[in-house]
């Protein structure tokens, strides 16, 4: 059962602008930043609102970090816009399955890690009228009142050590994208 | 402020199939359908999630009503897709002076008339990084838990007479909407 929006995603050329430009426009800040070599994509994400099942709803802003990646073949095609959108459910897997059943291409055999720690798939646009549609199982130390897992958390990940969750960031930071990049090679899929 | 993500249009060839994919797929159901002849739309929402800010986010699918229409210009330019995303604030026009007083282009003088009783605008695309993006209040009456208007608070309108609120269609009726074609046609704009 998918129980909110989870996000938008929006690619652009300058992820940097892009952020200022939802900060200065409407006020949103970042909540969370990071990249995704294997995608080839920086992000941010901008809490928009909390959810009653305990999740957000989010901008995510993607930038690629390489031409060839699927994002940046997408913007060279497109330009900047939305590129997908995303729906939460506690039961990616269940999900997934459930809609490969009706026919409907499901991108990844098993889902994969996305941002903040989610379990992600993607459902094939041509399936789904035109719009790449997203499922999202967030971190359920994401969707705990106030966000971000804290540090302490991070530390008890166990066995989910491979897919640590990063503390919030006022801003993107090349600098700090820099020092997660090892951990985040990691993380297969995009969010 | 704005305080939610209020819906994401989706631009489609024919609404009928396109309701029908999302019960399908995801068992998301109709909570409103309408017709915008101003616009050139004939629209379904399927709300998504409720917001903390007393309102929710809903899937918007619009069908062209006719080809010269801005959406069928659109889709005959992109075919199927998210044609435009819209955020929820309390003050429609307080928000919009603000941003136009940032050097956005608001499209409207005043914010129209949109769907399910709220007002309206959008801001130019090329100003938001390629994302036609629309700024919504949603109806008061629609903001109350459980959705839709009655129809007994539908009699007690008021001044608002010439905007009625629609009660909840399990499904988008070509009947329905053309019985409500007389009192769209006074509403400007579309959500």
């Amino acid at each position: 059962m998918l129980t909110r929006i989870d996000h938008i995603g929006i690619a652009c050329f300058d992820l940097d602008k892009t952020v200022e430009f939802y900060r200065g426009t409407y006020g949103f800040e970042v909540f969370h930043t990071e990249i995704n070599e294997e995608q080839g994509v920086r992000e941010a994400m901008l809490k928009i609102n909390e959810t009653p099942d305990g999740g957000a709803s989010y901008l995510q802003l993607l930038e690629p970090t390489r031409g060839d990646s699927a994002v940046g073949k997408w913007l060279t095609k497109n330009g900047e816009g939305v590129h997908h959108i995303a729906f939460g459910t506690a039961d990616v897997d269940g999900v997934a399955a459930d809609i490969r059943s009706k026919g409907v291409r499901v991108l990844y055999d098993e889902p994969r890690h996305g941002s903040m720690g989610s379990r992600i798939t993607f459902l094939h646009p041509k399936d789904c009228h035109g719009v790449l549609t997203e499922l999202v199982t967030a971190d359920s130390r994401r969707t705990q009142a106030g966000g971000a897992a804290s540090p302490a958390e991070q530390g008890e990940a166990g066995q989910d050590s491979d897919r640590k969750a990063h503390p919030r960031h006022d801003k993107p930071s090349a600098e700090r994208a820099s020092e997660r990049r090892g951990e985040r090679d990691e993380e297969g899929g995009k969010r």
